[in-house]
């Protein structure tokens, strides 16, 4: 399959087929057979493992529509609104049916009291009325299917609203109508062109005025298939369009504005069915800043996450984050029309060696591969461009050849190359002896080949015929206005198709059932207090992660024995609950060879904690371990994806450099690895200055086994951190050598 | 002074008494009282303290030109240009005199054979010739004080054409013309738009076809005063025209393609002269990635430098690097065009709640500050907005009140807040019942204040009136098409004006003469070696840097005595001239505390190293100083800007995380202190877990003792490394723990 139409069943079906057949080679360690999910199951920690897709067929192409509070009224703002309801109604050939307490007919057609009323049965009721709580239930009882609520005034106002939004939103599930809004519009009913040609974006936003100009991307001649202006989200939400834009044949690819996310797991769960079908989902997504978050939070009333860890899931479930929104835009515009590469080399093709070499920097910067052009491929090239021109990659053509029947033959030579899987041609500024023909001769030769030809009209001007008509007239060509936009674009698009090509949904192999490690782990934990050291580790423990030899003492005598048994050198530690930040109270004595240290050190431990008012459940004699790289591995609660697993690296760096990585689970293997690939310090697991390589995949199984740990205390282990997690040389494992652990 | 005309001789001379009268807090350590610089200054590394600025008002506005090589013959290449040279000298009142051997006119103008029979003095000549050489000679007899060369195939096309470009840049030399080329073109000679109002952009660029889209930006009313197609730089090269446009009144902004720079020191000059002038200088600069910068050199055969390296000397003297062209036209108009804020507080202003937040979020991620209204100010704007939108900042008016006398009363009003200096008003989609009157209100808004008012005008369409003609129709408001490029604009705006606001030449405070430590530094100078680690250590000692209390030594007799001197416990290492990676080779031993542990040292030492092949020069006994922050200090040569200094985290860290900040003499001591700012891990400076904070004022010493070295040895110093230097608690110094030094 060359096209880019997605999202059919069959795609879905296979994705869902290969995920199971491997799912044996997880190292997720469930006990159980793990299996393709299905509709209502959960993983263990008691989350959707499937998300439900809603029939939207009858929202987006309606037959009947009833119009609550419809008016003709000269001067009120609903009367605007019938008639251009009205106008779309005509167009998309639905039945309008005005509902009002009192008239008897709106803009001619008749009127009725209540949707009751109506005389057939209703697929969307448009509510324009001030409060739509009260004709929530006249839509249950007269089985209306949708329901768009444009009334603001909820939860982008504060508590009052929160609270009006939440009654709503229980009525609205009691009656069985889902509801689109509040606080929404008409975008859901714009003009869409129908004379476009190739597959569409759908557009989501939670702002109508920020969808705008992707729906005029109409006008250069970009298809649209839907727009879902999600408002305040009090029933369906971001991930329900999501998933059901996934499944639509004429859907290329989905572009988000999103400014908070109602669920993190609906949301993940739409985008794993997103990544199954292998429809690119391109979002902007505000919170970069707290302040974004909070003004985000103010217009819609939503929770915006930790941006660290927004950002990380829509990595791992393929979701191309952008900026802003032109890269939105062109980044959509590009990946739901390109077809599928064949190759992931880049050629620059330009008529100025200096627009070459710029334009290759930049592309090499963002990761491009830009292979160097065989021998022969360029010496077939110097029979229509000058030999003292480069044409390696970037290829210059010095601009004449352009000018005649030698400009077509060049693209063509190009684009042949089996290496070649995008073309992309910047034309700075419009020198129309030349750039007019290239523009011709660049579009010709995309529309005979399935390769990728971008085009970068870089002329601020934009009303260039060569521009407009030639370039925005077809399809095949993608065409920027930037350097920037098309870098990131073609990024985008050969990492989309990369993800998509080895995707295995994480949701396939995540735990359903609890390990035997959950029934230990339940009886260590003590519901609001932080643990000891000494607990954390046994919970450590509980799920198989090594922790040193220890004894946890509470005389010098003792402490003298333990050191005996654990072995010496020894180290000394302060044991209790809620005490952190051992060391710089001076609780941690390391490197303890002999009995008299041992007895010394526990007399100063014992007397700095009385000194300090800390009370202790003893002291830790522990094993010491000296080779080998400090790592932190950890669990935080994020308000909007729950519990998040972070490996880092360790000892005090983690405050001071703040190198680490996250992800939400459920995640495989892969994911654990990719993590450690992107710490900045990675270099140190391969062994730095004679050190040998680290234990990494100790640290990859304790990674793991700490999201197990996430996955089964689920809420209740409010907070983790194993720092630091000693990783010993390979071969030998990794050991934690101090732990936190607050349980809720 | 509000308006934006820089650069007049004024402010450079005031920029200069400023810097003479400051020069006394100069941290660089003269001896001698350092004073403004002048012509023919040489620091004491021998490089030029001051840049010579051509008079370039004849090349620009040439009363009399010759053309070599002139035609009117059909179907030649050089007819063409001759014609539009003959259009270009009518419309700028210049005489054009056509010089060809053979010819008795070229298209009715008298010509000829050569530019000595030109019955004039020539102010400009035009060389159309293959090869410009041979007619070097007659130029200089001529005395024509401007040659503009076109052929190609010097330096950009391998070593025969750098060869050829040597010997053409001799002979100019000799001739006293200055030239323009070879393989640049006809772009210092195009229209330019003298209908056009406010500060100009003028444009460099080393190649033709990149600066065509700021060329364009006339077409969008933006004014260009010159434009300087740099070519190979045989002669005349960017830094010329940097510092002779940083002088023109009607200059407003200086816009770069750069893609090699011939010299760095002549660039950073060039750079000083628009910091003094307060002229910003916008650049882009190929050589981000190996593959750019190669490709770059085989353009216009330059070298690109380290890009770290580029990008701290343009930061130094506040040259502001971009990556794109839209960006550099973006950034250029705006700088170009603003007058000087007032304050720094930039206000967002939206007729959506959505696209408030949305800017807010990218412009506070990306530096800006954005201050909360005061409440009698947000009291005023709910005079006309509704009570339940966000007026704080971003202010949202929901839209109506933009379509009616409410919308200019609003803008006004945020303008009027005395903590505001910049405006931002996104649109990201035209509805014109709204955005047309919101783009009036802003411009004539615009046009009475002082302030800076941006609109981000989002559709990606741009042929809106709203936006062709409105906003770009006025001067005063700088219309961008993107948030990124606003943002990015606006912070570099407020940027500039800080930098030039507070700067001090360098230049002015640099070293003339050796510092007494000179002398005895040459003295252990080894021409072509890598100095032993006690020979470096010694070189640190001359310039006054710390190291600790060590001997050599070269018996295990002699080192138990060293060690009793020294002090234990104590550090001992192998010392050898090309000796490094002494750890890994188990060449170094810590923390020895008797004389029985320093035999057996000394022993393992030198048989690890007879076992290595390794020759020593005895083995050093050295102080062991622990508590402290490991950091490194360096010199390294770099190929366009020779010796670079550079401080980062130590130790084993350096390699792993390269987190390190380089500069480029001369820089003073607050260059120093940013430099530590800039260290991702800087926070270990200030003390961690409990930790006490470092000595940082002792770091900075160290850094600018490093500096002093760098010129004073110059070139003859291809390599210094501190690492580790410990820097100790505050107020306890710093000490050098190992260096390594290798002399050219």
């Amino acid at each position: 399959m060359l096209g880019s139409t997605h999202g059919t069943l069959t795609t879905d079906l296979r994705a869902r087929v290969v995920a199971c057949g491997e799912a044996s080679r997880a190292a997720v360690h469930d006990t159980a057979t793990p299996t393709a999910v299905a509709a209502g199951d959960l993983d263990v920690s008691g989350r959707p493992l499937y998300a439900e897709v809603p029939d939207l067929d009858r929202f987006f192409r309606p037959e009947s529509v009833a119009v609550v509070g419809a008016s003709d009224a000269e001067g009120r703002p609903n009367t605007g609104i019938t008639r251009q309801l009205i106008a779309w109604a005509e167009r998309v050939g639905a039945r309008l049916h005005p509902v009002h307490p009192t008239r008897a007919s709106v803009f001619g057609l008749p009127c009725v009291p209540s949707v009751r009323d109506v005389p057939e049965h209703v697929d969307l009721a448009v509510l324009l009325v001030g409060d739509p709580l009260p004709v929530v239930g006249e839509l249950g009882e007269a089985k209306v299917r949708f329901a768009v609520a444009f009334a603001s005034g909820f939860a982008e106002t504060g508590e009052a609203g929160a609270a009006a939004q939440t009654r709503l939103a229980a009525a609205v599930e009691r009656s069985g109508v889902r509801l689109l809004g509040p606080n929404t519009n008409l975008n859901a009913f714009e003009r869409f062109r129908d004379d476009l040609e190739g597959p569409a974006i759908a557009l989501i936003t939670q702002s109508g005025h920020q969808g705008r100009p992707l729906h005029a991307l109409q006008e250069l001649g970009i298809r649209l298939s839907h727009w879902a202006p999600t408002g305040n989200e009090a029933d369906l939400e971001t991930a329900d369009f999501i998933a059901y834009f996934a499944q639509r044949p004429e859907v290329g690819a989905i572009a988000c504005y999103v400014e908070g996310l109602k669920d993190g797991r609906s949301f993940l769960l739409a985008a794993d069915r997103a990544a199954r079908a292998g429809v690119p989902v391109v979002a902007v997504k505000v919170g970069r800043t707290e302040a974004g978050a909070r003004t985000a939070a103010s217009h819609t009333g939503k929770l915006t996450g930790a941006d660290e860890v927004v950002d990380a899931a829509m990595r791992q479930f393929g979701v191309i984050r952008v900026d802003a929104l032109d890269q939105l835009q062109d980044t959509a515009a590009l990946l739901a029309r390109a077809r599928k590469p064949v190759a992931d080399g880049v050629v620059v093709y330009s008529i100025s060696g200096g627009t070459g070499a710029h334009f290759a920097d930049l592309a090499t910067a963002a990761g491009l591969r830009l292979p160097e052009l065989p021998a022969a491929k360029q010496a077939e090239l110097h029979e229509w461009i000058p030999e003292y021109l480069n044409v390696a990659n970037p290829v210059d053509n010095g601009g004449h050849p352009v000018g005649d029947w030698r400009g077509r033959k060049i693209i063509d030579a190009i684009l042949a190359d089996p290496a070649v899987g995008v073309l992309v041609c910047p034309i700075t500024g419009p020198f129309p002896p030349m750039s007019d023909k290239l523009a011709e001769d660049l579009v010709a030769a995309a529309e005979a080949t399935d390769k990728l030809v971008c085009v970068v009209w870089g002329s601020p001007v934009g009303t260039e015929a060569a521009y407009r008509q030639t370039l925005l007239g077809s399809s095949r060509v993608a065409t920027f206005r930037t350097f920037g936009n098309c870098v990131s674009a073609v990024r985008a698009y050969l990492d989309h198709h990369r993800f998509t090509a080895s995707y295995r949904s994480p949701f396939d192999e995540a735990p359903r059932t609890p390990s035997p490690s959950f029934r230990k782990a339940q009886a260590l934990m003590r519901p609001g207090e932080q643990l000891s050291e000494h607990a954390a580790k046994q919970l450590l423990r509980a799920y198989g992660i090594r922790v040193p030899r220890e004894q946890l003492v509470t005389s010098a005598a003792a402490a003298v024995r333990a050191a005996g048994l654990v072995g010496y050198p020894v180290v000394m530690k302060a044991s209790g609950p809620r005490l952190a930040h051992k060391s710089e109270l001076g609780l941690v004595k390391i490197g303890l060879t002999s009995a008299s240290q041992i007895r010394d050190a526990y007399r100063e431990l014992t007397d700095i904690a009385r000194y300090e008012g800390i009370g202790l459940d003893g002291v830790l004699v522990c094993q010491m371990v000296e080779r080998g790289v400090e790592m932190m591995v950890g669990v935080t609660q994020d308000a909007l994806f729950g519990p998040t697993v972070t490996v880092g690296l360790g000892g005090v760096l983690v405050e001071v450099l703040r190198d680490a990585s996250v992800r939400v689970p459920p995640f495989g293997e892969d994911q654990a690895r990719a993590m450690l690939g992107e710490l900045r310090g990675h270099a140190l697991l391969e062994g730095v200055r004679g050190a040998p390589p680290a234990d990494v995949d100790a640290l990859v199984e304790v990674v793991l086994r700490v999201q197990r740990m996430a996955l089964e205390l689920g809420d209740d282990l409010s907070e983790l951190d194993i720092n630091p997690l000693m990783v010993l040389p390979r071969g030998q494992g990794a050991v934690a050598l101090d732990a936190l652990a607050v349980c809720r």
